[in-house]
C-alpha cells in the first residue's frame, strides 16, 4: 500500500512544512547514544492535543506505526522508528507550553514537549521549585521524563518523575483525548491510568500534557564531599544522613576512586578532593537543602559529619563554603561520564539493588568480573540514596574499547545482570526498558508479570500501532 | 449447580475450620457503616499465598466470585458480597506476619492481612516510623489499605498507602502468583502493575503481602491549634506552613465551627480551643515533626505563628506544651465523627478539591445547600494539607436523621458531586468507589478513561470473578 493518502492526510492536519520527509532526518531518526539507526516514514511535528489526536487516528486507519519521541535523549532507544521505512515519528516538541501554574496549590500544568531546564526556570521565577534534575536538563523533554519515568539527582528526597506528577492528557491508540489533568493530591476514583502511561515509554498512548508538583524552595542548599573506607560505610552514612538532615537529605551519590581517577586524568583543570586517598575506596557527595538558614544548614551537616567521623564510617570530610565551590564538586561528579568517554568505549549498566545489599552487590561483582575479565576495569559510581549505580565496565588499559565492547558486551551485561537479579535488583533503574533491554525485561521478569504487561498493552493497544517492539518485543 | 463441590475444594485447601458457612457471619457480609447487608456462599480463611493462590482457582474454575476482605472497615462497600449466597469472602486476617524488615534500605516486607496498628508498632519497636495513621488504623488491614489506597492524617508529609508502598505480591485473577515484592527505590522495568493493583479494591487481584517504606522517626513532634478568620485565610496558612516548615508539616486540618460546636455539645468533658470564637468560622491543627530538637520544632513553629499572626491569616493560635495536651487536641480533632453521630444521621462525603479553590468551592456549595435545603447544617472539616474534606451534611436542628437520609441523600450527593466536579474535584479523595460509588464514577469519569479501566479489567479478570460489582458496575 502507497503511504501517499496517509503522509498527505498528516500534512492537512500540522501542515506541510511540519510532516518531514527530506533531508537529513538523524536527529528524528538515531538515538542520542547512536546504538541504532533507524528510517522513518515521516517525521510529524503537531501544535496541539487535538492535532495529535488526529495523527494517532489517521495512522491507526492506515495501520501505521507511532514513534512518540521528546528530547530524544533517552539512553535505552525507546524513542526512535526502526529501519523499515514505514514508521511515524511523532514529536512533540513544538508542544511546549507552560499551560498554568498554582501557587497556591503547588501544582503546574505543562505540554509535553517543553524541556525540563525550562520548567525548572519557570518555577525557580516564581519562587518555586520543580526538584527533577538529571544531565540531559538542557534539551529533554517532561513528555519524555514521564514516559520513561526519569530519576535523576534529587530522587532520595523528591522521588521519580513518577512521584511528581498529579495528573495526565493522552491521547490514546485510538486516537481519544483522556482528559485526566488534576491538581489533586488524594483522588481514589477507579484504576490509576496515570501511573499505567508514566514509565510505559509511549507504548500505551501519547502523554500530551501533565500536572506536575512543586516545591517551596530551599533556603540554603550545602553540598559536603566526603571520603568513606568501604562501600558499607557508604551505606552506613546514608543512614545517619537520613536520621540528621530528615527530608533536608536532597542528594546522596558515591564515586568510586576508579571513577574520579578518571575525572583528574581527562580533566586535569577540575579539582578532585581525597583523589587516591589511602583506605577511602570510595568518595560521597551529599547535598543538605534546608528551609531556615544557611548556618542552620552548615551546624546540622557539620553535625552529622563529626558524628560519621566518630563512628568511623567517614575518614575525612569537606563542606563546600560557596555556591561556587559546591558547583564545582558537583562538576567534578557529573564529569564522570564524560571522563569515562574520553578513556573509551565502555558498558553501561543502571541498575538498582536495596541499599542495604549494595555493599555485598558490589563485592560480589567486582571480584566476579576481575576475575573473568582480567584487567577490567570498574567505574563504578551512582545514586547510593536510591540504591542505583551505574556500574560500568571499561576496558583493561590499553586496550581497544570497540573491540571490547564487540567481544565482551553480551558477555558481561549477562554476569552484571544476573548478579543484580541474584541480590534481588533491577536491570533498568532509572533509563527504561526501549528497544535496547526487551530481551532483558523477557529474561528477568516474573513470567506472570509480563503477561499481565502483554494483555495491558492488547487492551488498551489492540491495534499494536503505538511504539511496536519498545519494552514488549514485538509479539 | 451444587456448591458442595466447591466447598470440598475449599476445605481441603485451608481447613475445615477456616471455611465458614454456619452461624452469624455478618462481621464479614455486612460492611462496617451497615450500609449494606450481604450472603457469603462461604467466608474462606486461608493462611498462606499459596492457599490464597489454591483459593482463586479452585474459584475460578467454578466460576464463583470472590470478594477480598481485610478489616472489613471500608467506607465504600468494597468488601462485602452481594445478597446472591454464592459469593466466597477472602477473608485475608490469617496472613498477618511481618515478614522482614531492612533497617538499612528502610523497608518492612508485610502480610496483607497485618493490623495497620501493629506494623506501626513493629516500626516503633525498631526505632522507625510508619508514617500511615487513620481513624480505623486498630482494625483496618495493611492489605486494606493497599486495595483502597488509604489517606489519613500524614499525607502531606508522607502521601497515601500508594507512595508508601515499593512493591507487592498478589495472586492473579487466575490464581498463579505474581513475586512482585521488592525494596527498590529505581525500578524502570515496564508497566508499573503496583500502581495499578494499589486502589484497584480487589478487583483485578488480591494482594497478599507488600514490601512498605520506613522512615526514621522526628524527635520532636509538635502540635498547634489556631482560629483562623475564613478558609481563605486557612489555605494561606498552608502555604506559609509549606515555606516555613518545608517537610517537617506533618498534619494540616481544618475544621468548621460547626463541627466544633458538636463535639462540645456532645463531649462536654473536652475542651475546644477557640469554641464559637467571633470572626473564626474555622480552626486549623498542625503538626510539626521535626529531625533535630524539641525546641528547635518549637521555635519553627512560633516563628511560622507570629508570621501568620501579623499577615492577619491567622486571628489566635495555641502551641500544646506537653505530648498530653497534644493528644488532647488531635483527640478533638478525632472526636468530629462520634460527635456528629450523636447528633444524628447525616450525608457524608470524602471530596477534594485543589487547595487553590477550595474557599471558592465551600462558599458556593455552602450557599447552595442553605439556599436549597433551608437549616441544613453543614459539619466541614477534614486533610486540608491534601485538600481532602469531609464535607457532610447534617438535618436542621430537630429533623430526623432517618427521615432527612431517607428524603435527601440523593439530592445532597448530586447538589456536592456536582460542584465538586465543577472546581475540578474528586467525589472519592480517600475512600475509594466499593459497590457504594459506582454510579458516581459513571458519571463523572470521563468516558474514555472508563473505558480503559473496563478494557484493564477484562484483560485482567476476564471470567470477571474477582470483587463484581466494585469500582465498575457488573456488565
Amino acid at each position: 500500500m502507497t503511504p501517499e493518502p496517509l503522509l498527505e492526510a498528516l500534512r492537512s492536519i500540522v501542515g506541510a512544512d511540519h510532516v518531514l520527509t527530506q533531508g537529513k532526518l538523524c536527529a528524528w531518526e538515531q538515538d542520542w547514544r547512536r546504538r541504532r539507526q533507524g528510517k522513518a516514514l515521516a517525521v510529524v511535528r503537531p501544535a496541539s492535543t487535538a492535532e495529535v489526536a488526529a495523527v494517532v487516528r489517521a495512522c491507526a486507519k492506515a495501520g501505521t506505526a507511532l514513534i512518540p519521541q521528546g528530547g530524544n535523549t533517552g539512553l535505552s532507544v525507546g524513542a526512535t522508528p526502526d529501519d523499515s521505512g514505514t514508521q511515524i515519528v511523532l514529536s512533540l516538541t513544538r508542544m511546549n507550553r507552560i499551560r498554568a501554574i498554582d501557587r497556591d496549590n503547588l501544582t503546574v500544568t505543562v505540554e509535553a514537549g517543553c524541556i525540563l531546564q525550562t520548567l525548572q526556570e519557570y518555577a525557580d521565577q516564581h519562587g518555586l521549585l520543580f526538584p527533577l534534575s538529571l544531565a540531559a536538563e538542557g534539551s529533554c523533554t517532561v513528555g519524555g521524563n514521564l514516559g520513561t519515568n526519569a530519576g535523576g539527582t534529587q530522587v532520595v528526597r523528591y522521588g521519580n518523575t513518577r512521584e511528581l506528577c498529579l495528573g495526565l492528557e493522552v491521547v490514546t491508540a485510538q486516537g481519544e483525548v483522556w482528559e485526566g489533568l488534576s491538581g489533586l493530591r488524594k483522588d481514589n476514583t477507579g484504576y490509576d491510568l496515570r501511573h499505567l502511561f508514566i514509565g510505559s515509554e509511549g507504548t500505551l498512548g501519547v502523554i500530551t500534557a501533565a500536572t506536575m508538583k512543586l516545591f517551596p524552595k530551599p533556603v540554603a542548599d550545602l553540598t559536603a564531599w566526603a571520603a568513606v573506607p568501604s562501600m558499607a560505610a557508604a551505606v552506613r552514612l546514608l543512614g545517619l544522613a537520613h536520621q540528621h538532615l530528615g527530608a533536608s537529605l536532597t542528594g546522596f551519590e558515591v564515586m568510586g576512586q576508579f571513577a574520579l581517577s578518571l575525572v583528574a586524568r581527562h580533566m586535569p583543570q577540575l579539582r578532585v578532593p581525597f583523589a587516591a586517598m589511602q583506605g577511602a575506596p570510595y568518595c560521597v557527595l551529599l547535598e543538605n537543602a534546608d528551609s531556615e538558614s544557611e548556618q542552620h544548614a552548615r551546624e546540622r551537616f557539620e553535625h552529622l559529619l563529626e558524628h560519621a567521623l566518630d563512628e568511623g564510617c567517614v575518614l575525612d570530610a569537606v563542606v563546600a563554603e560557596s555556591i561556587a565551590q559546591a558547583r564545582e564538586l558537583w562538576h567534578v561528579r557529573e564529569s564522570i561520564p564524560l571522563a569515562q568517554a574520553e578513556e573509551g568505549l565502555n558498558i553501561k549498566h543502571d541498575i538498582s539493588v536495596a541499599a542495604s545489599r549494595i555493599p555485598a552487590f558490589v563485592e560480589h561483582t567486582d571480584a566476579l568480573l576481575t576475575r573473568e575479565i582480567p584487567g577490567v576495569r570498574l567505574v563504578n559510581f551512582g545514586h547510593l540514596g536510591d540504591g542505583n549505580l551505574h556500574y560500568n565496565v571499561q576496558a583493561p588499559e590499553g586496550d581497544d574499547g570497540k573491540v571490547f565492547l564487540r567481544e565482551q558486551e553480551a558477555r558481561v551485561n549477562r554476569l552484571v545482570y544476573d548478579a543484580v537479579a541474584q541480590f534481588g535488583g533491577s536491570f533498568s533503574a532509572e533509563h527504561g526498558v526501549g528497544q535496547l533491554k526487551t530481551h532483558e525485561l523477557e529474561r528477568y521478569e516474573p513470567p506472570v508479570a509480563l503477561a499481565m504487561m502483554r494483555a495491558i498493552k492488547q487492551a488498551l493497544d489492540p491495534q499494536g500501532i503505538m511504539n511496536p517492539g519498545c519494552v514488549l518485543s514485538k509479539p
